[in-house]
């Protein structure tokens, strides 16, 4: 049976901490959402603020075509407003919230309302009779207005250990109200499994509607919780892309619908729709501006990413053997790490697109080369293009594309700033002079950033430009520095690992010294000589 | 019933892509799970490199006490030592890794063997019966030597699917070797609760000693799983810190503990183990330069933080009605963001030691700075000393004991080094300059270094040691730069942590700029200007 999933990362979601989407973001998402196969998309909370209430306008219009720049409307999912019951001694019909929801004309809405009676007297302070009221009046109104109306049961696990009679109530409140599906939720995020599994075998002979499981991971089981609530009858899982929302999260939807059609045989999403899962999780994380999480169950990049030696061995000879499921399916990649725990077989591995055979000495040279350089702080398995160039070296056709002749970098401060207490001082003047020799001429420049490795950066570029325009094109995404040995305080080594881009890739470069300039100078260096390789079809 | 919390991050959590301890990191990791009161500590895999068995004599002789500077012996744990079943062909005795095992003196070996009859004839190629008598006599072997042995065995959910015959006979092999505990390993991480609970009732009738669960979380259901496993009888659960680990990590033995303890009332972990688990994982995410997860279970920094309206009305009124535990019990606390209110009773928390009394608008003088400059980036609760300064210079009592008036940092680099290729590039040639005020006098120094920060901090010394001599017992012990906006590139912001101490005492200090070496310079000048009011007395 299809289980139908309910995606709430624009409204549930935005209360993550630090997550903010723009109106353009939100039908970014949802159109890709659509694209998969949700079946449900919670777009807003129309009473809450304005860029809701233009949400759902926008979506009635069309939302964007991700490749082309035209607009279409949603082809497999329903957009769904937010809201909550009706406020106490009103009639439902003139509450403002349960308007906007009218007025936003989104063909599903979903209201909350209280469960646990504890809340319902003291943090609500109605009465556990206006309660059931709320609920009831509540649904009847946008069931009036020809609305598919699903009630969001709030607090409903600990709101039932607490007073399962008046839970209960709740429940037949919203089901005399029309309801057409009631979720449960799990607030707090504080039950386990067998508690799930408890309450809604108890309370399922009062259910005579389809009902759905909306949970949060302050535990860290909310995807058990919610497949739990499957087996236990659910219908519709609530959650959201990557698992963001407020405090821990919400169930993440990618491993839900993955766990779903891979291990528990449910169809979920559209034709296709699974084996995007890693790109919407990547494009969701993009737009939000997060940062990936690279262990992410199903779609993280090292989700299948094999380091022990033993591992690797095995993984070469049977996929299956040391993966769970393959990766293609969730449209993720196997990856292979370079490490000192790694071994020959390992090298073989990440060696074979440059057709190297069976050259055993050779693997054994490549080997030693990268134990010698991890030795002294290297990590290649987070710089796969610095590896690549260390082979293109070993094997003897590595050509500098440029030669370094001097650089010289100066950060110079005065007092500024620090007379009055508090205030911020200024940026230091920070410049830079690179000399490089490309091909027969001699490129002296300088450039200035906003610190030394920004204005070597620019130095550099600025430099090489006019011999390989194709730089223009590569930019840099990420510059992480790590201390390696810090216990010799500002003496220590760092690590610097670059990541850069172009229009079509995505490479990292490593550099390590005692000096942060010199280490960052190489990740630069082996990311434009990456590049150089790569537009000229020698990384193959 | 006591639950055993077996921790392996020194060894399976090692094989995290990016992760990698020092010696002098696995010694103190030790030392705190020993403190927290965890049973088994898995150091190493004493065959397959140098700094593992090294470890295992370190912990002999006695583990870093985590404060002040002596050694001491483990109180709780005991520490384990990994490897594998001997190899084919040969005595157990005769097997190198098994001897390596014996010699690490470790009380406690775990033997890692093959349960899944493809694994046995594909991978590993040899016969059935070969393995079950490398598995009986490998453990044996180190009965005969006195150890308590456990066995893990690999891949045993999957191979008890496969071939639940076979998968047998090897938990009986190991139990005929008088193996003490047979620990289940869901290797690849694929299996759900429900399959862990089956497959653990069915082989139950087999297993005459002890069993544990070892789980990976490549569903993101490890923790459900671990707990399921409880459920049906494991007295053991082995995890990791922060659940780091290969591909998706392993299960996460703070969510493990914290949900065995609060959840399901087992007893783990010493008397207030749990209340440390907040600051055990922020030790291992410092040692192995990671970041925090905010969002994580139990002891992120967001797991308890409000955002939403309601939520914080509700919160204020009643703490559970949003909360499933009080953060405390796991050492955590609550964060109401953006709220003046709830901050306040924060900073008056930590600044008793002013004795400042109520004064509530200083407070909020106070608290406002301290939110604008996080912000800004800064993150004062790793660097208390810098906060120190700001609440002196709030309440008029900071009078500065030097003044900048300039500096001046010089990199510079030839081509040395590059023209062997593989060969490794001297050190840049680096110099700064530092101009001072103390007092009346103006100082004007320049001082070499290993890199730009280096050579800064040795400049500003060798200024301020003329007027204040005490500055030369003091010594950087930690330094640690984060890169905090990576989406910039090389014009992100970075985040410079110090760590200084004299003979009294450890102090951190912060700074915050798109400029490293601005960034350091905050972090020295506070870390001195901390340490001259301290030895004044002007602190309290």
């Amino acid at each position: 049976m299809r289980i139908q999933l309910y995606d709430t990362t624009l409204r549930d979601g935005s209360q993550g901490e630090g997550v903010n989407f723009s109106l353009q973001d939100k039908l970014l998402i949802t159109s890709m959402l659509d694209e998969l196969g949700f079946d449900f998309i919670e777009g807003g909370f129309p009473a809450s603020n304005e860029k809701d209430s233009e949400y759902f306008q926008r979506v009635a219009e069309g939302v964007p075509e991700l490749h082309g720049g035209g607009t279409r409307p949603l082809a497999n999912a329903k957009v769904v407003a937010f809201g909550m019951t009706r406020r106490k001694g009103i009639a439902a019909s003139e509450d403002q919230g349960l308007q906007a929801l009218v007025k936003s004309k989104a063909p599903v809405c979903t209201v909350v309302g209280k469960t646990w009676d504890l809340h319902v007297t003291e943090v609500l302070r109605v009465s556990l009779e206006e309660n059931l009221a709320m609920i009831r009046d509540s649904i009847a109104y946008l069931k009036s207005e020809g609305r598919t109306v699903f009630y969001d049961a709030e607090h409903f696990f600990d709101g039932y250990q607490a007073n399962p009679d008046y839970a209960t109530k709740t429940i037949r409140a919203a089901i005399e109200g029309g309801v057409d599906m009631v979720i449960f939720c799990d607030t707090n995020g504080g039950s386990l499994p067998e508690k799930i599994a408890a309450t809604i075998d108890s309370i399922r002979p009062h259910v005579t509607v389809p009902f759905g499981i909306h949970c949060h991971n302050d535990c860290e089981v909310a995807v058990a919780n919610s497949l739990k609530a499957v087996d236990s009858g659910a219908v519709q899982v609530q959650g959201t892309i990557n698992g963001i929302g407020e405090r821990c999260g919400n169930a993440d939807l990618v491993s839900v619908a993955a766990n779903l059609a891979l291990k528990k045989g449910r169809q979920v999403l559209a034709e296709g729709g699974v084996g995007r899962l890693t790109e919407i999780s990547r494009y969701v994380y993009e737009l939000a501006n997060m940062n990936f999480r690279n262990g992410q169950p199903f779609v993280g990049r090292s989700a299948f990413a094999h380091k022990g030696g033993m591992h690797v061995h095995a993984v070469n000879r049977i996929a299956h053997s040391y993966e769970h499921i393959d990766p293609a399916v969730v449209g993720n990649e196997r990856r292979i790490l370079v490490s000192e725990l790694s071994g020959r077989s390992n090298i073989m591995a990440k060696t074979t697109k440059f057709n190297l055979g069976d050259d055993n000495a050779l693997m054994k040279r490549i080997l030693d080369r990268v134990v010698e350089l991890e030795a002294e702080g290297y990590q290649f398995e987070a710089a796969e293009a610095s590896f690549d160039l260390l082979v293109k070296k070993e094997i003897g056709q590595y050509e500098p594309k440029f030669r370094r002749l001097h650089y010289h970098v100066v950060v110079q401060m005065d007092a500024s700033g620090l007379d009055s207490p508090g205030a911020r001082p200024a940026l230091p003047m920070t410049q830079a002079t690179v000399k490089v020799q490309v091909g027969n001429r001699i490129e002296l420049v300088a450039g200035e950033g906003d610190g030394p490795v920004n204005a070597l950066d620019n130095a550099l570029r600025k430099a090489l430009v006019p011999a390989y325009p194709q730089l223009s094109t590569m930019r840099l995404v990420d510059y992480k520095v790590r201390v390696i040995n810090s216990t010799e305080g500002t003496a220590a080594k760092v690590r610097v690992v670059i990541e850069s881009a172009d229009d079509q890739d995505v490479w990292s470069t490593i550099g390590v010294s005692e000096n942060v300039i010199e280490a960052s100078w190489q990740a630069l260096a082996d990311a434009i000589d990456y590049k150089l390789l790569k537009d000229n079809g020698q990384l193959t």
